[in-house]
């Protein structure tokens, strides 16, 4: 099987444009086929601040509201999206900017109302991603670029995760590809002390997994962010990496970078 | 060469959600292959008013200064884009919602500064169009959903006309596709009396063209377009039919719309 990375950007890359022309330039020259994922919130929280829609978050994730959706699919999936999208093409990366909608690539389902309705933002299940067709994407040559956003195939666009959809496509296309998932956040991988930026843990496999929660160097938030991550992983996906963006290049260079997942 | 239809919806489509579905579903039905080109000026400009950005239009073409792009990459490339593309996929058509910057599939020129700065306003030409990788994404099973923005190469998008776009596309693609360029707007055609619906020219080639224009059928806004649609043809595009949105499912039918303009 070929290898693909799936990489997932978060927004300290994408509100810093000098910071996001390095990564582009970095994924540009990543070998072999490629998918990359991104959000773009603070934008979106900005630009409905700014048409006087209130941003309402719970636990991090958005209440969608009808035009809190328009702001989303206005900010991720064409603002954001079609700069990347030709940001890359000036670096010589063919890339498409998509949402789940287009190629019928990702289908969410609108959460259930339990003790908070959410709106219009998109569960993914085991059967969300269409991996044939994103394959026939990645064969006719394009790097297809997700923006935050799948759809329920009833003609409704649903605000989903970027992490999440990162993760499902990398699950939903293990089948077809040796696949690394990556995430790129501000920090350069899971530390042993949070103060020292040099103690980065290389290596995490399940058994060492329990010890560092154990042992409380992982905690709070970074817990659902590795559980999904070993859920990935137990789902067919080759590694997980959770590095800073800047090291990307070191994947280039033969190298590794940040915290490597695996079994 | 197998046929192609490159269809360009107006405003009159696009800002009536009954005439949309209308349309959708009748595209939908549309067999061959096939490309949806959109603007979304309406829009665009009330998005801009709630957001205290001023629209100047000079000759119906708006004046496009970083916010305004900003705007319009937004609303085309990503609200009216997302949304067609997931109305396209519940009628089954399988839509991909792009710009010229994707696939690097349509570049455009900065138009250069006369009397008129128009800002990020991009203008074609000949080799705008990248037929064969269009051609690529037609023959993965994909549907391409084009809104008015093309790009530089240089990672800049730009604010190009949604007819320039089709009627380059078209022409683009008719050395690999029998290809027909439908132009769909809020009459039945050219009509030979503007108060009778009834009264469509049906074919026009050039020798009717200069009748009509010397008869003062043809005149004001219609000349523009017609003399685009004729140049079209001298460059390879097989038919232009210009007619009712409403109108486009007679070609399902087997039958024609619109006034056809032909050699």
């Amino acid at each position: 099987m070929l290898p693909l990375y799936v990489i997932k950007i978060g927004g300290n890359v994408i509100d810093n444009s000098e910071a996001l022309h390095r990564f582009l330039e970095t994924f540009t020259k990543l070998k072999g086929h490629k998918i990359l994922v991104h959000g773009g919130g603070k934008v979106a929280t900005k630009l409905a601040e700014d048409l006087g829609i209130e941003s309402q978050l719970v636990d991090g994730r958005r209440i969608t509201d009808i035009e809190t959706l328009r702001v989303v699919t206005m900010v991720y999936g064409g603002l954001i999206s079609k700069n990347i999208t030709a940001q890359l093409q000036r670096y010589g990366t063919n890339a498409i900017g998509l949402t789940g909608a287009d190629g019928n690539f990702i289908k969410g389902k609108k959460r259930p109302v339990k003790t908070i309705d959410y709106g219009y933002v998109g569960d993914l299940d085991d059967n969300s991603v269409n991996a044939k067709g994103i394959s026939d994407l990645l064969n006719a040559g394009f790097t297809p670029v997700f923006a935050a956003l799948s759809h329920d195939g009833e003609g409704q666009l649903l605000n989903t995760n970027a992490d999440t959809i990162a993760s499902a496509l990398a699950v939903g296309l293990s089948s077809l590809y040796q696949t690394t998932l990556i995430y790129c956040f501000e920090k350069k991988g899971v530390l042993q002390d949070i103060d020292d930026p040099e103690s980065l843990v290389r290596d995490i496999n399940p058994e060492r997994y329990d010890e560092l929660k154990a042992a409380g160097i992982i905690h709070s938030g970074m817990l659902p962010k590795l559980d999904n991550a070993f859920k990935a992983i137990d789902m067919g996906v080759q590694a997980v990496i959770i590095g800073h963006a800047d090291d990307l290049r070191q994947t280039n260079e033969g190298g590794t970078f940040g915290t490597r997942l695996s079994k």
